[in-house]
């Protein structure tokens, strides 16, 4: 299916509660797709998302509230950080509990699932989990690019309550953007993040932690960095918000992975405390380096 | 002082020791700043990079020995990784003892400085240490880029028996490619890199540990990586002999960091925890993303 004709499948009335970097991209990605056949509208609590989006020319509308926003959508997609989309979720549940019963699909964009997908079971919604596996440094709709998802996985995670017309909406929605529906289960998707996204995020964390502190050292170590530092640092140069939200909700997975990779670092101080000539140091380093070549090949 | 004038001030036969890609981005740049007053000469144990330099045009002979390279040289600049560097200064001493007696200034582009520095030092040799600040995710001669320096630091060491005339020829080796000399101390050098290079290159070979497994859950979580786990795990990319040189050659300060790192882990480990929803959680990833702008601003 090309884009051209997953947007074609969208239905009439798109709305976005939450239109940031991620909701912008996804409307404008729609609207280069050629999908002018269906009205985007869009509403945020500070409105700040929206008015971008109507300047740049690819949101139809900015919502004066949730309710105008969801009024005789037939689809709504969550776009807020993940706390956000679960607090909707439990704020607008009258306003969705509407839109569903006149035959909407609810879907979001959130870094975590199961949370997300307890919290609109419980709501009973006809709900498809959602996460785009794509993003940027930057944040808001005045970031939004139209390309941000092309090739990227987006994995599609249906609640209980979903039937396969809903699925089938929101893999239009992936598709009309570039992307390519992964269908995974809550646990699946957040055991994955964890390992790939958020155990690298609070590791960014914490390493500027245990170096930046201020004074002469920090000041001089500063000015010698280069982009191994910047590279190791970029996740921790996040959004909060979101970052805050992402580990809330999915702590489990990402203390396990927190666990090992203390023991890995655990392992290299013993190792160098030990011996530091020790040539194994360099077959570690080797055995690393092939694990990230294995990667890249297969 | 121009670029053009600091390679004009280079002696009249430079040579290297270890010829790989910084060795060979140092040929190039001196080149390119139109050091055509200097012939370059060049020998590594497999004479691989030499030929390629030559074949390039930025190196005018790869010589048959370490001896015959040395000949006459005023300038040497041993560029293997830093290992090798401590090597050569044993096993070639000699050579290096009659080139220096012969007026030769001896220098290294090495990661680490206290080792080379006092090995150096107990072969009474005029040096001066040296660790531009730069480098590239690929290594050897093919990958010498002439502007690899261009505005980056590069950290001059001198050493005990070190006179002013040769740390003016490092100095102008330095400027001659682009770099800004930076006069530090061994230990202060040590401890800043093993901040800023050292320690994230063991963060991401711990975290690649710690996360990329053989099997189902790794295959799954590898597809939807995206540039942020790409940019925490380049570093551990880089070449094993290099690293394994880097730790072993600077243990205790990369010790001292990866022990304040574990703790900084460790904190993160207790507060996730402790309680998820902790609204502190975003406090502390907005702190760390002050200490990033600070670092961005000053």
């Amino acid at each position: 299916m090309t884009r051209a004709d997953a947007a074609g499948r969208l239905p009439s009335r798109i709305a976005f509660l939450g239109f940031g970097l991620i909701g912008g991209s996804i409307a404008a990605a729609v609207r280069s797709a050629g999908g002018r056949g269906s009205r985007m509208v869009a509403w945020t609590p500070a409105g700040v998302g929206p008015a971008e989006g109507v300047r740049r020319g690819f949101l139809d509308e900015a919502a004066s509230s949730a309710a105008v926003a969801l009024d005789a959508a037939e689809l709504v997609v969550l776009a807020g950080p993940p706390l956000a989309i679960v607090a909707t979720l439990a704020e607008a549940s009258a306003s969705l509990r509407a839109a569903a019963a006149a035959g909407a699909t609810i879907t979001d964009v959130g870094s975590t699932k199961r949370r997300i997908i307890d919290s609109a079971a419980a709501e009973g919604l006809p709900f498809v989990g959602g996460h785009p596996m794509a993003g940027r440094e930057t944040t808001g709709a005045a970031s939004a690019i139209a390309d941000l998802f092309v090739d990227r996985p987006w994995v599609i995670v249906p609640g209980a309550d979903a039937q396969a017309a809903d699925v089938e909406r929101v893999e239009a929605l992936a598709r009309a953007t570039g992307a390519r529906p992964v269908r995974l289960g809550p646990d699946e998707h957040d055991a994955a993040v964890a390992a790939i996204s958020h155990l690298p995020l609070v590791v960014a964390a914490a390493l500027v932690e245990s170096v930046a502190e201020r004074g002469r050292d920090w000041s001089l170590a500063r000015s010698l960095a280069a982009t191994g530092w910047s590279d190791m640092t970029r996740l921790a140069n996040g959004d909060p918000e979101m970052g805050a939200g992402i580990l809330s909700t999915n702590a489990p997975a990402v203390l396990a992975r927190l666990r090992a990779m203390r023991d890995a670092l655990d392992g290299w101080i013993e190792r160098l405390e030990r011996d530091a000539a020790d040539p194994e140091l360099r077959g570690r380093l080797e055995s690393v380096r092939r694990s990230l070549l294995d990667e890249t090949r297969e």
